[in-house]
């Protein structure tokens, strides 16, 4: 059993990490780290995890001072906010640890994409080292990383809409358009009051039109996908469900297509990636269908009339797009088959 | 007190007229009809309408036999689907009745149009004398007008976001992208199983991705709005609640405009439109603010580094998006204030 | 037109007070405080009250100072938490203002009660001279008091319940069970991790299982209706809702009785109530059909296997059980008709 | 591998036999039935259930002829209409099968109960061999039965709660009050007006206040506990959530006792039980701890003031209501630790 902690669990994709882990076959948790939760029992705080089967009543939150835990864990999580995470990794990874990081501080190839829409990067040299961790497009590299930066929820949702088809060259580069739509748990665990229920219950709204710091991700990616950077629209909607993104995606056709023949690119892409289910021609993701699970559920649809596809998207926001896409990782990292420990169904309903 | 009728009572749409017309201080309701309904107490199918105080006891469903009902009223409301809609209308207007028609029968001004996306129309002549109801284009010509198609939900929403920077030339008639998430109650109170609560509570989709019947409306209106045809691409999502439109919609911008520019537009063309509220720079429409009111917020935010404006509104499909634009349209061709009955602010939480 | 204050509006009830009373047509709001928003614009905060047609675009949050106030209105609604509003409620009364309090420090008769479950009472010789606000039972006093002390929500929908058949010595005083699922707006508008979108969407819990401090309220009430002192089993339940309260509430026949029976006799009490809405036999109420209306509906169930009555009640908490109610005490105490500015139907769906 | 057939597969209890038996390691699925879905992909009609990984892309709905299932499986879930499975399941225990019924046909032990409350039994003669699967109870009887009648979603959540006080003379057994409150997919997967999303949502009611089914069935298994016979007040709500039940449980102390005491009674009675999970003194059960599992969390609290204790258990009415403990009776009956295939934590959020 591979030892493995949690930095930073006291947020839902803390939680997440927890519920996943306490049933994967191949790996113990030994430590849960929390400043503000320091001292309690991780079933007082999430009662969802108690029981002899399969819980982890024995969990208890810690100081999360990283000297202490070196030793403890051979695999990190650190689910902590980007910079606190910069400020960790490096002494985790020189104490012999790999380590997932759930921040953005390293998604990014080039520090000054980070610095533009974050802030000065502390260690910018671990950046050419890290491997962004989408599976689907970097699995070689992630199996011999020490360092993958997690991709952010959005990001993980529009890239792998897009991506193959930017590759292929069937779609222009300029113009597109990503319209995300997520549930609450993706603005965390934190108090909130456009988050308390009776503000969003029965109600629906945009947030962050303007400069969310998931654009630059999504970017970086799909201008690697297609060979040169590319500019995207990117707006993220809060709906009153609490797991699960639908991302719709538009860009313009660079030539006649129809649906058969897209299909048939993403299915020839994804032909050995078991976590995307690239769904029939006219079929329709719903998020309820991936809820749980590391499932990226896909669809495309050509509108002929003017000359644009729309791509459709459906992840868990918490498995797929955090917590779960981590563990995948960390299979890869270990040597595990990717799906180990992962291998459930959406809960439906 | 002016008689009004509805015809087609027993869904949402009647529902939220019966609601709105109880209360309202120049009518009264002194029909109302449903074939499958005929007989039955309007207020055991509809509890919340009962009650001595401002309730509708008296009232029960008739079988919609127009005949019958010239007469009984001075103005009607048909509340049915399309084509039935177009059927029974001819003979309201020849008793003598003015008539807010809520289907899709009477929106359209070419025929061609209608029955590429619909079906043969059965009185093309009509479609002459017909004014689309939206109060904020065609204020002037309702006032007059024996028959008023009302707008779609979808329409309403994408349109008067829309209409205002494209009759000023400010944005590219071309590639406009209207991604709309709509609450459930605008599928109708029909038997459906992509409408039970346990298939959308949680959840979410996109539906009819490619081809919805409001696209043509949209593209009518917006047209109208330019001075030539366009297309645009629009793709309607079910969101978990009950009530609520909003809309986001994107097009590329013709010249380099700053927030304040286009909000300037805003107010300008809606100075003395009282049921739409410009929201200042930053600001986000939240559907929870327009609940159960006739009001349509709007939001404008540039993104400078795509050159594209993202246009947010937010109304509520039942009240705004149907049943309170026809009684707004209604009180114009009465010679009312268009206000009268809808004085009422958002319900929310 | 009376000049009206609010004390206190940054939470829901203040909302809720604010969104009737634009539409009222014989009061102005002249004044609105709150100590943490002093100086905002009130249509800031809450956009679903803006506009100019019927919004309160001019009003600005002040800091409540009580001096300051005198003079400004006639009439004072005091919705800050308990022992604050007996500190600012004597003040108000000696400068000549009539008062309807929201919060519990002047729903008790007996000081002794209240220091019991809350804390010392710093006025107890003004729980002689306030009236309970619940205008079914005490309509006359109502109309001639300076001070009510409005009902709390969950007492509203119990007491007008079990009241009628106390009263006729119908059913058992003691034994009587609550069990009342409220809304999250309950909870108010306060930062509150239990009340965050993501605990309780799709979920439900109890709490406060003993002890909640609406016990002494609703056994006093019932008490009086009795004719001696009683105790009552209370639980209170969260459900993932904004608005509504259903109480169930069992207690032993004294007598055998019928469905028939029982519903004349509550037919018979309300006969002179407006806002209450006894069902027919067999009619459930839903929360639905009350929401955002000042009504109750009841039904009644007699469960001859066990002898036992179960009476159902349905309330908006922010409406009846609590701003909607304290208009129609101030309406009452104006000289008003009580469903002055309250006539508006159900909010369905 | 075992083979496991599933009659009636196209509910909510059907779908959540999937999903739990696709995980399953120690079963094979071989064949689904369902008369109006015969000829369609499983994976069609849910797709949640898709993919490579664990996925059912090769299931077949069938029509459910029993005859031919004979030989296809060594063990059956009847997830069928109450009558139907009574009609079905002698041929398939004549064929050498092993049942789980998920219908109320094999639940009770007195034919004439079972007369009263549904219709005539047809096989009364299996109602002495079938075991009420409650496992916590009938462990042992279960372990060498042929026929399990699998309790209700309702039933399970009270007995649990109960019937150790019972067993030990705490409660008195006259005057238990058992409020439940469910989420909607005990309503099943049919299309009914009263579970369209916009029908439910925001909203909240009883129904089948007298006489709902589930009563006799509760009632059956106290008296057990107890005795001798005992009547019951049981009451259901609806409210908006697709899974949970909570049931609040009121009965009167035969003794002076303090939560320790009877929290005390619990653990010892369910120390060998590890999908009941008895809460800390003063702790609430949450239905989202217990979400996609086959946990029971069971709480205690004496109200001293009026002599009774409320006990609240939390039960997901799908896992542990219907398909969870399906198969953890499954299990038993095959021999295998009664957890196999059940390890899995809540999913909150």
């Amino acid at each position: 059993m591979v030892k493995v902690a949690i930095i930073g669990a006291s947020g839902y994709t803390g939680l997440e990490l927890l519920r996943l882990l306490a049933a994967h076959p191949e790996v113990e948790v030994t430590a849960v780290t929390s400043r503000k939760l320091d001292g309690q029992k991780v079933t007082d705080v999430f009662p969802a995890l108690a029981g002899r089967l399969g819980g982890l009543d024995d969990q208890i939150f810690e100081s999360p001072e990283a000297k202490n835990l070196t030793g403890r864990a051979d695999f990190f999580f650190t689910a902590v906010p980007h910079r606190t995470a910069m400020e960790i990794v490096p002494s985790l990874l020189e104490g012999g640890g790999k380590v997932v990081d759930l921040s953005a501080d390293f998604r990014f190839n080039e520090a000054a994409v980070y610095e533009e829409w974050y802030e000065r990067h502390q260690v910018p040299e671990l950046l050419s080292e890290s491997v962004y961790g989408l599976p689907e497009l970097y699995r070689d590299q992630i199996k011999t990383a020490r360092l993958v930066g997690n991709p952010g929820c959005y990001p993980t949702s529009v890239i792998l809409a897009m991506a193959p088809l930017l590759k292929k060259g069937l779609i222009e580069p300029d113009g597109i358009i990503a319209d995300s739509k997520s549930g609450v748990s993706g603005a965390g665990r934190g108090l909130n009051m456009t988050t308390q229920f009776c503000e969003i219950d029965d109600g629906l709204m945009a947030y962050k039109v303007i400069g969310h710091r998931h654009t630059p991700e999504i970017e970086q990616e799909l201008g690697l996908a297609f060979g040169r950077p590319l500019f995207i629209s990117f707006t993220p909607h809060l709906v009153p469900l609490s797991r699960g993104i639908l991302s719709t995606v538009y860009a313009a056709l660079t030539q006649d297509s129809s649906d058969e023949e897209l299909l048939a690119v993403l299915n020839e892409f994804y032909k050995d990636d078991v976590f995307v289910r690239v769904r029939k021609k006219g079929e329709l993701p719903h998020t309820l269908d991936v809820r749980g699970t590391n499932f990226c559920d896909l669809s495309v649809f050509v509108d002929r009339r003017t000359g644009r596809v729309k791509m459709i998207s459906a992840i868990d926001n918490l498995t797929r797009g955090a917590s779960g896409q981590a563990i995948c990782n960390m299979n890869l990292m270990l040597g595990l088959a990717e799906e180990t420990g992962l291998i459930e169904l959406g809960l439906r309903p």
